[in-house]
């Protein structure tokens, strides 16, 4: 088989540490693999290279930042390379430029555009094993960039879609995929396997243990991942694609997600074009719109309410009331004690009445449900902060038994 | 004019002290230069990633040796790069392969043999600064490669060589090189210029401040350099070709060297191919002879002896002692706690007289000269370790005079 391996930050934190990866992936090889490993920086480097750009400059230039950031990645594979040439292994380590690992030009967010494999392949055809620096990528013009965070998994994905690999392995500090996050609800239980779609709805959970843009990837070359820890030699969890048996579950996940902030437009002018007016400057201001619910009432007038991220609510708001004497609304109101609270399943698409069951189970412990919104196979909930774990607990008793 | 200026590690060992390296670069670009620069790692750096391979291999692999210690020049650069963006200057870093500074494979001390001109000098052209990570290159394919300790300064010469700078600034934490070593001898002073010959011959001087190799380098481009300190704006000292009035000078500096052990052979039969039977071996085991003394005596033996470096010296010695039997000498002695002092001038050419009065003030304060050896503008003695500073000061009396 060709394999692909990916150890994240904790996985390679120390000496100790990428001596027994040097171990996992020599002993992948004893058993007759293929292997290209993709790692990331040890634990903490990627926050103190950043911490030295900002004694710098408070706005880092974002070019030289990927220079100085993908250093981290270099250190990890050329100590992970040195441990396995240590033990006898045929093994080198590749950066991003040396792969041809070609992003566009955005540094800090820099996006895959193609990997050359020629190389690739015939050093794994020799039986060497490759050691690549995960994140990092080269532009057209040979300036180094970057994934950004969480980026080393988009890199391995990337990789075994382009060698075709039989499988990759995310490697990390978890031990896979669970039905909610067990810090909030003892009951959660490890996911065999998820659908990639699913993992993408699970995006609170996934991207404790793995990258969003890499599920992406996954599902579009349909490359198999298998989340698994490096701690433990268990399985993991494994994203593939859909089957039908999967239906048969209604509820995979129930996740909880605190960083969104509700802004509220009080009474506005039930006009055609107000939602365009209102959110179009705040699309131009690079602001991610997530829920939007609009009530109409009987006097002409409505309720536009709308979340986006935490992080940017103060200049959303600032957007919206610059817009206020426009649009001729009543007033502007805004919380960040809010949370948004989501069930996901592929079997919500073959089952009536999830959403009713949701609803109930909430409303018998007395949590008011301000703002919902559904997709196919996932429905969300916004509620009052204080209730985030009770929620989950509840939800996960509904749909997913108190017994793994 | 157009400048290269390179930045030791002490000169880029804080964030303070980059910054000040910004404003030092900032201002030659305001005084209507282009600027180029190259910067060595942060001090300490070098060593702290070496600690790190060494933890892995007692002989870490030395291709991905050079792939953890470029990382050292390639967070400097970044963040010199970025401190002059900040300033408002339009500055980029260019690490060794992005410059191409091609050189062959040997990783650790590879040699530099083509440096691509073109993209540098567009920037430069354009009024960019250029900021590039010293010590590094790139082999033909496409491996990351180093030049060996102190190997920036080789690669700021073979940069100002390459585009054919007016001026090489070496910035280092001493402000300049010294007719002795001030530690040593207080009356040492500041060299204003020296010769290319003269620098190579005042190796232990010279290697404190400036890489010989890149001594070498300039010499064969003739490349101005001026070696400065980064911590004042003194002028430093001039490394410059040689002109008819610097012969005026007898001796233009006095050196010790600690690191020297001696082997004598005893009463070896004196027969032709000895000291072919002898050095072969010693050469075949890369250990550099520095001194070889041969004695005649009337018997048809002879007594020789030879230095070479300290941690050479146990190898060596057993190198003889395994062609004991073969020689027919009688014994071997050995002896570690021998210096050699030199006194280099280019006056010596045309100055008759200079060994004989070298040998009168050793004698006038009783130190005994055990090996002899001269070249065309250098005389070196071995004398007991213990009169090195007395030597060094008797020396620099005698022909460099008591005042500035």
């Amino acid at each position: 088989m060709v394999v692909v391996q990916k150890y994240g930050g904790t996985s390679v934190g120390s000496i100790e540490r990428i001596k027994e990866v040097a171990k996992r992936v020599a002993a992948t090889r004893d058993a007759g693999h293929q292997v290209a490993v993709v790692v990331s920086a040890m634990s903490g480097e990627t926050n103190r290279l950043l911490a030295l750009a900002k004694q710098i400059s408070p706005h880092p230039d974002e070019r030289e930042c990927d220079v100085l950031v993908s250093t981290g990645e270099q250190v990890s594979v050329a100590l992970l390379a040195m441990a396995l040439k240590y033990m006898g292994y045929p093994a080198f380590s590749l950066l991003g430029h040396q792969v041809q690992i070609a992003t566009d030009s955005a540094f800090g967010r820099a996006r895959i555009k193609h990997i050359e494999t020629e190389r690739l392949l015939s050093a794994l055809q020799k039986g060497h094993i490759v050691v690549i620096a995960g994140f990092q990528g080269v532009d057209a013009e040979d300036n180094i960039t970057t994934l950004g965070r969480g980026g080393s998994d988009t890199t391995a994905v990337a990789i075994a879609a382009a060698i075709k690999a039989d499988v990759c392995e995310i490697y990390t500090d978890v031990d896979g995929v669970y039905s909610a996050d067990p810090r909030i609800c003892p009951q959660a239980r490890k996911l065999q396997r998820i659908s990639y779609d699913e993992m993408l709805e699970l995006a609170s959970l996934g991207a404790k243990v793995l990258q969003i843009r890499s599920v992406e990837f996954a599902k579009r070359y349909q490359v198999p991942v298998h989340v698994r820890s490096s701690f433990c030699h268990d399985e993991g969890t494994w994203l593939v694609q859909e089957d039908p048996s999967m239906e048969d579950v209604v509820v995979s996940g129930v996740t909880s997600d605190l960083d969104q902030a509700k802004i509220t437009i009080q009474r506005v002018p039930d006009r055609p074009g107000l939602a365009a007016k209102l959110f179009t400057p705040i699309a131009e201001d690079n602001i991610v719109v997530d829920m939007i619910i609009q009530n109409a009432s009987e006097d002409g007038s409505t309720d536009l309410t709308f979340t986006v991220p935490k992080g940017d609510a103060q200049r959303a708001l600032a957007r919206v009331q610059a817009i206020m004497p426009e649009l001729g609304a009543r007033g502007v109101t805004f919380a960040t004690d809010v949370a948004k609270v989501s069930i996901v399943g592929l079997g919500m698409r073959s089952h009536a009445g999830v959403a009713a069951r949701m609803f109930q189970a909430l409303a018998k412990e007395g949590i008011n449900i301000q703002m919902i919104s559904t997709s196919e196979i996932k429905i969300s909930v916004v509620i009052d902060a204080k209730y985030t774990e009770l929620a989950v607990r509840v939800l996960h008793d509904a749909f997913l038994g108190q017994t793994g």
